[in-house]
C-alpha cells in the first residue's frame, strides 16, 4: 500500500550492515525509556510498535555487562547472567516479527555508578570519585581488572547472540557515562600503562573490545561502536581534531559507526537551545574515514533533511530515538505518502525524564508511549465507537484536540468548541515565547489530523455558558476548559497568600503569554520549578528587559534535569544577564520592591521591582464544568448522558498528561468502569 | 537461656493491643528500607531476622492502599489488589515463625506523589502542587473522592487481615507524607465543607477511618494509629495545644496509638543533632489522654532509658526503627545478660538513603542488613572456620576491627596490627568532631567485642613494613591501611590539581581531624558532597573561626538530603554564621586570597581567606599493599597464601562499606571464587 513520493525512495534502500542487512535507512538507535528489565513487558511491546511502524533496525538501551555496573534504581536492560535472556528473547521476538533487525548496546558504566544494589566497588581508568556518590571513589582498573571487564563483555556479548540479536554495540559515547569513554578522555585516564598517555594507548581498550566482539560474535552478528565525537566543551574535552584521529585508528573495525555529541543533553538536544539536524558540523568527517556505515541523529522529522544528509554523504542512516518515540509509525507515513500526518516530535524531553525518575517514558506527542502493554494502547488503531452517541468538547487545548481527534477515530460525531479564536489554547500561549516555539506542533498536528476528519465540527471564537451547552444537545460532553495562573503567590511554598500592598505589580503569567508587554525591572517567583519561569525570564531579557528569577527551591528550573534542559537554561540565562536568586521565598510585595526571605532563617531582603511574576500554580478553569454539574437534573432531558472534565480543567499538570487525559476520555467513552480502570501489571512475587 | 538483669524484666511484659497480645515491650515500628514490594525475599527476610531477635511486634514499612498514591520507583509497599498478596504472606509467615506480631502501615499519600507510573491524579484536602513534581497538581477531592479514598483503605486492611497482620495501621505522621495527616493540618486543609475548618472537621476523615478499620478488621486484628503529634514548626503547624485536642478527640478509637514528630528529618534525627530520648518532651501527654496502649521512639539503644521511660509512664512499647536495624537482636541481648554486647545504631541514617535512592538499606554498624537473604548473611551467625590459618590484618580503622571480629567469630586465629596509640582509624578521627561524637560506636563495640575474644592479638603502635608483615608468618593477610585526602583539590570536579602559589594555605582536613588548630579566615571546599566538610565547617565555626563553605554544586553536602540531615545542616551552619556560596569552583590560592570560578560560565571572584581546606577525593594508603605485592616471590616461603586490601585501601568509601568490606573479607576467606560471587537476585522475567 506504498503510495510514496518518489523523493523519497532513497530512505527505503537496504544497508549491508556487516553480516546483515537492514530492509530501509530507519534506524532507531538505542536509547533509555524507563521501562528496560524492570518493565520488560512494557519495554518488548513499545519496541515492536515501532518495528510495525517500519523502523529497519530497533535497539535497546544501554545494557549492563555486571553488577559492578549498577544503575539501580534506573531499570535499564541487564545481561549479568544467563538469567536476563528471557526479557531479551521478549524484545528480539517483537522485532523480529516485523522484519527489523535488532540491536543491543552494552555497557560498562564506570565510574558514572555507585554500585548502590549489588555493592561492588566502582571501576574507571583512574581512581576517581563515583558521579552518583562522590564520597563513593571508584578503583583504578589494574590489569586483572581489565582482563576481566574484558570477559565480561564477551560473556555479554555471546548471551546477546544467543537471544537473537542482529547488531551488537560496545558504546563510548554521552560523555563521562561509559567507562570506554572515560579510557578515550585524557582528562580521567591519567594511566602511566599502555592503555593510557598517547591517543593510540587510551584507544586501546576500545579496540582491544571491538576486535574481542568480531572474534566472538561477529561471524553471524553485526558488531556496532557508538562514539560521541563532539563533548562541545572546546580544548577541555573530545572534539573534532581528536575524534578524527580516534576514527582513523578504528575505521574498519566496527561493521557501523554510530555517531553523536556528548553529553546527553547536547546529544539530545532541547529544541529550546537546538534545530532539526544540528549535529551536522560535529559528525560529518566520520563518512570520509570510514567505509563502513554511518547513523546520526538529529531529531529528523522531516523526510526532506533525511535525503538531503543521505546525498550529501553525511550519513548512511537515519538514527532517531525522540522522532521515534513521538511517532513510532514515523517511516510507514512516509512510505504511504502520508507526510502531513506525521506526530513530530517537539522536543520537550519529557521523554528523557523516565529514565532518570525510573518509570516508564511518557511523550507529549504520542499518549500511547508506555501504554502499548499496560492498557493495550497502539498509536494507530483504536477501538470503534461501541454506540452512535454523539460528543462535544468544550475547550481546543491539548487536551481537547486530543480527544477530539481519538473520537473522530473511533468513529464518534464529534463537536469542538473553542472560545478563543484559534486552537491550542495553553500550547498556543506558551508557544508564543520563543524559547518554546516548536512546542505548536502538538497543536499543528492534531489541528492537520481534524482537517481532515469528516465526522468533526470545530467552532473557534465560540464561548459557551451551561444553557448554551444543554441546547446542544450531545450525548457526552468533555469540558476541557484549561487553567489559569494563580496570582496569589500560593502553591507549595507559600500556602496563604502573600501580602501584596501594591496590586498592579503583580502580573499573571498569563498575561505575559497573550503577549502583554512591560517595561522596567521585573522579577519573576518560580515555585513551579519546571520550564515556564525561566522561558518568561529568557523572553523578557532578550526583550531587553532588567530580569531577576527568584526560587525558594536551592536550584533554578530543577525538575529540567530531568528533561536535560537545565544546564542549557543555566547558560542561556547567565548569557542574558538575568540575576538568579535561590533559596529565598517571597515575603511580601511593595511599590518598586518586594521582600524576600530566606526558606533557611529569617534575614528578609529588599530588593526593587516594578513587576513580580508569580509562577506558582494554576486553578482549573472549571466554572462551566460546575454549573453544568449543579444542573444534574436537566440532563436527561437534554439528553446528556455523560460530562466529564479533562485536562488541566481536571486538574492543571504537564501538557504531555493533558494530551494523555485527552487520549484517555476517548479510549474510555461508551466503556465500563472495569474497562477503564484496568491495567496490566508486571509482577514479581505480587509485587510490581 | 535468659541470665537478664532483673532491672530490665519489665521490658519483657506482655502488653494487650486490643485483639491481640504482644510477648514484650520491644516494638518495631514502621520502616522504609528501600526493598518492599520490589525485592519482597530481602525485605522478608529482614524482617524475620528481627523476629528472630526478640522484637515482639515487627511492622512493615508504609503500604500503599491504591495506585492514586504511587510512590515509584521508591519501592514500598503496596496492597493495589489480590496480585500483592504473596510479598505479605512472605513477610508475615516470616514474622510468625518467631512469635512475634506482624504490623502494616496503610497509607495514601496525597499530594507528595506525581504518580509517574500509575499515570493518575494524585488527591488532596485541596488543590495543590505535588511535591514530587510541582508543575502536576494534586487535585481537591470532592465527597466521591473521599468515599472512595475510605473503600480503597477498607479494602486494604482487609487484604491485610487475609494475609495473616496482627496489627493494622492507618498513618497520620511525617508530616505532609500522608494524606490524612494533610487533613488535619489548617495550612492544607481549607475545604469549606464538613472535612475542612473546625479542629473537629479537620479530625472527621481520622475518625470515619479508623472507625471503618475497626468495624471491617477489628474483631481480630489490632487497629493502630501513627500520629506525628508536633512538627517542630511552632505555631505555623502542627503543635502540642493542637495535638492534645486531636489525641482528645479520638483517644479510645485506636487499639494503640504510635506517636512521633513530624517531619521525617526530625523524627529520624541523626544524632548530630539529637540523643536518645528526645522525642519525650513532645509526645510525654498522650498517655495522660488515653487508656490505649502508647509507643513511642528515640533511638533507644539503653535498656535503662527505655526502663526509664516506661515507669514514668511515657510510653508503653519501646518503638525503634534505627535500633532494630544497627542490631535485629537487641532485645534477645538484653534477655540473656548480654547488654554490653549491643551494636548500638550511631545515628549516621544510611539506612534513609535507601528508601531515597530506592535500593535495600544499608547499615554501618550492621554489615549483614540487607544481605540477609540475598547472601544468607546473619548479624549473630557466621560459618566456622576451613581451615586452621592464621590471619594478619593490618589496620585498626572501620573494615580491619570488623575483619579481625568476625574472622575471631569464625573461629581463626587473628593478629590486628595498627600502626596509631589507638584503634578505631578515620571513625575515630571523624568523631572528634563534636558532630560526629556518636559516630564512635563503630570503634567502641568492635573494642569491646574483641577483648571478650581468645583468639586475637591486637598491637596498637605497631607500623609494620612489607618486610615485618613476612616475619610475621600468618597465612592470610588483609591490608586495612585507609585513605588520606588529597591536598591537589582533584576529585569530581577538577581533574588537573589547582594552581597553588601558596602552599602553606591549604590544610588537607586530615590535620584538622587529628586536632591541628587554625586561626583566621578559613575557606572550606567541598567537592565531596556528603557529610564531613559541613561537620568541619560546624567545628570551626563553633571554635570561633569566621568560616566559609564553598562547592561547586548547586547546594551544599548533597548527599546528605538522603540521611534526612541537609535540613538540619543548612540551619546550624546559618545559625552559626558560617558563609555559604555555591556553584563555584576554585580557580587558583593565593596568599590571603582565593579566586573563585562560576561552573557556568567565566565570572572570576576574589575571596579572602588565610586557609583552604579541600574536600574533595582521597588516595589509597595502599603503599604496603603494594610492596607486598611486589615481593609475591618470597609469599610462598613464608607461608603466605593470600594478601588482601579492604576498605578505604582497596577504594576510598564510606564508613559503612569500609565495615562491609572487612566484614565480606571474612565471610569469604578460604571460600571459592564462586562462593564469593554468589548472590541471589530476585527476579522478574529474567530481570531484577
Amino acid at each position: 500500500m506504498t503510495n510514496r513520493d518518489s523523493r523519497y525512495d532513497i530512505l527505503f534502500e537496504p544497508v549491508q550492515i556487516g553480516p546483515k542487512t537492514t530492509k530501509n535507512r530507519f534506524y532507531q538507535v538505542p536509547h533509555c525509556n524507563g521501562m528496560g528489565h524492570r518493565y520488560p513487558q512494557a519495554m518488548a511491546a513499545m519496541r515492536g510498535v515501532k518495528a510495525e511502524g517500519g523502523w529497519g533496525v530497533v535497539c535497546t538501551e544501554e545494557c549492563s555487562i555486571h553488577p559492578s555496573s549498577d544503575l539501580s534504581p534506573a531499570p535499564l536492560m541487564r545481561l549479568w547472567d544467563d538469567n536476563d535472556l528471557p526479557v531479551h528473547e521478549l524484545m528480539v521476538e517483537k522485532v523480529h516479527a516485523h522484519d527489523a533487525l535488532a540491536g543491543i548496546q552494552l555497557v560498562h558504566n564506570g565510574f558514572e555508578v555507585a554500585n548502590y544494589v549489588s555493592r561492588q566497588p566502582s571501576l574507571a581508568p583512574c581512581n576517581i570519585p563515583t558521579e552518583a556518590f562522590p564520597h563513593v571513589q571508584a578503583r583504578a582498573m589494574d590489569k586483572a581488572d581489565i582482563r576481566d571487564y574484558r570477559d565480561w563483555h564477551v560473556a555479554a556479548a555471546k548471551r546477546a547472540k544467543k537471544a537473537g540479536y542482529d547488531i551488537i554495540y560496545t558504546y563510548a559515547a554521552h560523555g563521562t557515562m561509559t567507562l570506554l569513554f572515560q579510557f578515550l578522555l585524557s582528562r580521567y585516564n591519567q594511566r602511566a600503562d599502555e592503555y593510557g598517555g598517547s591517543l593510540e594507548n587510551r584507544v586501546r581498550l576500545v579496540r582491544e573490545v571491538l576486535e574481542d566482539l568480531k572474534d566472538a560474535v561477529g561471524d553471524s552478528c553485526a558488531v556496532a561502536f557508538r562514539f560521541a565525537v563532539d563533548e562541545l566543551l572546546g580544548s577541555g574535552g573530545m572534539q573534532k581534531s581528536e575524534a578524527q584521529d580516534m576514527v582513523g585508528l578504528l575505521a574498519e573495525i566496527p561493521d557501523l559507526w554510530d555517531v553523536n555529541v556528548a553529553d546527553w543533553h547536547n546529544d539530545s538536544m532541547p529544541s529550546r537551545f537546538g534545530t532539526e539536524g544540528g549535529q551536522e558540523e560535529y559528525i560529518d568527517f566520520v563518512k570520509q574515514t570510514t567505509t563502513k556505515p554511518v547513523v546520526g541523529v538529529g531529531r529528523f522529522t522531516s523526510p526532506d533533511t533525511m535525503v538531503s544528509q543521505i546525498r550529501r554523504g553525511v550519513i548512511d542512516l537515519i538514527g532517531a530515538a525522540r522522532p521515534s518515540i513521538a511517532d513510532p509509525f514515523l517511516p510507514n507515513k512516509i512510505d504511504r505518502g502520508a507526510v502531513d500526518e506525521i506526530r513530530e516530535c517537539i522536543g520537550c524531553n519529557m521523554c528523557t525524564s523516565g529514565d532518570y525518575l525510573a518509570y516508564p517514558m511518557r511523550c507529549t506527542q504520542n499518549p500511547t508511549m508506555g501504554e502499548e502493554w499496560r492498557r493495550g494502547w497502539h498509536p494507530e488503531r483504536i477501538s470503534k465507537a461501541e454506540s452512535d452517541s454523539t460528543v462535544l468538547v468544550v475547550g481546543g487545548g491539548p487536551a481537547g484536540l486530543e480527544a477530539t481527534l481519538a473520537l473522530s477515530r473511533r468513529g464518534y460525531e464529534t463537536t469542538l468548541s473553542e472560545a478563543k479564536g484559534v486552537l491550542g489554547g495553553r500550547v498556543i500561549r506558551e508557544s508564543s515565547l520563543a524559547p518554546l516555539n516548536e512546542w505548536r506542533r502538538v497543536a499543528d498536528h492534531r489541528n492537520y489530523m481534524l482537517s481532515q476528519a469528516a465526522n468533526v465540527q470545530t467552532y473557534t471564537d465560540s464561548p459557551l455558558t451551561a444553557a448554551d451547552v444543554l441546547d446542544m444537545g450531545a450525548n457526552h460532553i468533555a469540558i476541557a476548559t484549561g487553567s489559569k495562573w494563580r496570582t496569589d503567590f500560593t502553591g507549595l511554598q507559600h500556602q496563604a497568600p502573600i501580602p501584596v500592598s501594591h496590586p498592579s505589580s503583580v502580573v499573571s503569567p498569563d498575561r505575559v503569554l497573550s503577549g502583554e508587554k512591560l517595561s522596567g525591572e521585573v522579577m519573576i517567583y518560580d515555585d513551579d520549578h519546571y520550564y515556564l519561569a525561566s522561558a518568561i525570564a529568557e523572553q523578557l531579557a532578550c526583550d531587553g528587559m532588567s530580569v531577576t528569577l527568584v526560587t525558594p527551591a536551592a536550584d533554578i528550573a530543577e525538575w529540567t534535569h530531568h528533561t536535560l534542559e537545565n544546564e542549557h537554561i543555566q547558560v542561556r540565562l547567565r548569557e542574558l544577564g538575568v540575576e538568579i536568586i535561590c533559596k529565598k521565598e517571597m515575603v511580601s510585595i511593595q511599590q518598586g520592591f518586594v521582600t524576600l526571605g530566606c526558606i533557611y532563617m529569617e534575614t528578609p531582603l529588599e530588593l526593587a521591582a516594578d513587576f513580580v511574576i508569580p509562577v506558582t500554580a494554576r486553578d482549573a478553569e472549571d466554572q462551566l464544568y460546575r454549573d453544568l454539574t449543579a444542573m444534574e437534573s436537566d440532563w436527561a432531558d437534554a439528553g446528556i448522558q455523560s460530562i466529564t472534565s479533562i485536562g488541566d480543567c481536571f486538574a492543571p499538570a504537564t501538557i504531555a498528561m493533558a494530551v494523555h487525559g485527552g487520549h484517555e476520555y476517548a479510549r474510555h467513552l461508551d466503556k465500563s468502569e472495569e474497562e477503564r480502570a484496568f491495567f496490566r501489571r508486571e509482577l514479581d512475587l505480587g509485587g510490581e
